[in-house]
């Protein structure tokens, strides 16, 4: 029995996200052919030089023609512009579809340009690392991990049907979400996170009377986390901030007025205030590792340091 | 040639860092006796129980008799109170010593209580995890990390030679730091990350359309990095941020008023000034790999999982 579910699968963008699906569609058998491109010369030339895809062009178009599946792994700013470019070489009854982290300004700007007989998917796999690049991709990266996907109410079922089951077959689960809901799910669940982590990485480089240096030196308190998500790819996450500005915004505002409580709370001397929510937050990282989305190992399970990792000290 | 540093070494506390220097004050043979007391008779049982001490005594003054070296491991809201109650049983020459988050409050609600010729040489150890308890503890917890001595300017100098050397001994780096600084380069390393870490914890779970499941689900967005921090003790860090207010509340100001600016740049559709924020904080993540105080493996080697992790999916 076969695994393949499409033929041709072009991927446009060859990224952490890109590479990590050709790498998986390899091993998995998913497709007969993968094409490939991406807009710097220096990625494309990586892409062939590590053989991830079968023939990498040098325009998205190009890439695009014959795809049965066309996935858009670019940043989401410019999902509109690669719909508009492929438009014409798409085959009638193909199937496009992106891995950006906000679905309703995406589908808002890939829309127009979908031509008739041909399918939008819209996808959202739930994964990643702070890494980025060609090189960064692993086979493993969706295995266990979520994937959501935001058809819209006239999409074709069975089109959907399939990018479920190409999915399934990557090793992710599925969910099927309205659009909308979803970008407020990833606003808090993500985007916020996010934010907040380059925010107070930056907040910290710039305290006068604190030297760069102590930061480094004593960042295992707590600090060294927040790093690690503030290390992600500049240009994906300016763009999903501008994209998802209305959830972004709301939930950065229930955000910051939490946070105004909290520091009531500390000037007041409000103890009790606290530790409640102190207490009360434990439970969710349980409710996490327990729905399989997080390590319990202590400390992320950090071990292949020179030596052992630690945090939470103060 | 023995480790010995100490005959005797009472510790006031049997949670994480207290039952971790139990372990490696044991496996390098730092000492000749170890007395502990915990508050709760439950700890007080484990640590029997286990065999973590030599002696478990019911008061911190029985704990504290005759040592030569006793750290106050406790949450720093009580210290002041610990050392009121064994200043009539430490013996002359003694060092009383401390592991708290705060060193300014510290030492003014401890030192009114140490007796001339006790020296208080308060320490910090940067090292810890999300779990606590007598159980939690492990050897290993202090290798490589820094602890930071803040010492007051009158205070004996073989005293804080011989604590030195006691951290060193552990494992640790060893910096001479003051009170104030201390506060201040914490509050920002350590304080401000795990206060900003409980809210959004708090923030996601009262948003009323996502619900708490979904939060699970889909946490590996980037979320779920900051649960681990939101799931250190609760009265630890009430009491740190009771401790540290003037230093904490001075951070988080700063670190509101440049979420604030980034709030406006996403409203404004203002992308230059997010990209370039998020590619300065990149480098920082590198010095702290450079620095030895964090794994370089992408996702922290997050490999104990039953599939491997991701993030940054946006």
């Amino acid at each position: 029995m076969s695994a393949r579910i499409f033929d041709k699968v072009a991927l446009i963008g060859l990224g952490l996200i890109g590479s990590s699906l050709a790498l998986i569609m390899r091993r998995e058998g998913l497709c007969g052919h993968i094409s490939g491109h991406a807009r710097s010369e220096q990625t494309r030339r990586t892409a062939l030089e590590i053989g991830l895809v079968d023939a990498v062009h040098d325009s998205a178009a190009e890439a695009a023609a014959d795809a049965d599946l066309v996935i858009v792994c670019t940043p989401v700013g410019v999902s509109g512009a690669v719909a508009a470019e492929i438009r014409d070489s798409l085959k009638p009854g193909a199937i496009v579809s992106d891995v950006g982290s906000v679905k309703a300004a995406v589908i808002a700007d890939m829309s127009p340009h979908i031509p008739d007989g041909v399918h939008l998917v819209p996808a959202h796999p739930i994964a990643g690392t702070e890494e980025s690049g060609p090189r960064a991709g692993f086979a493993e990266l969706f295995e266990g991990r979520w994937c959501i996907l935001t058809p819209l109410p006239d999409t074709d079922p069975d089109a959907v049907r399939r990018v479920e089951a190409f999915w399934r077959a990557c090793g992710s689960d599925v969910e099927i979400m309205a659009p909308d809901h979803h970008d407020r799910v990833l606003a808090i669940t993500s985007h916020i996170p996010h934010l907040i982590a380059y925010n107070i990485v930056g907040t910290a480089a710039d305290v006068e009377e604190v030297s760069e240096q102590e930061v480094m030196k004593f960042a295992a308190g707590g600090f060294r986390d927040f790093t690690r998500i503030a290390a992600s790819d500049p240009t994906m996450w300016r763009d999903v901030f501008l994209h998802n500005k209305d959830a972004v915004l709301e939930m950065l505002g229930r955000f910051s007025e939490d946070l105004t409580a909290l520091q009531r709370a500390i000037r007041w001397g409000d103890g009790d205030t606290l530790f409640k929510l102190f207490l009360r937050t434990r439970g969710i990282r349980r409710g996490i590792v327990e729905a399989g989305q997080e390590t319990a190992a202590p400390d992320f399970g950090r071990g292949r340091m020179d030596h052992d990792g630690g945090d939470e000290s103060g």
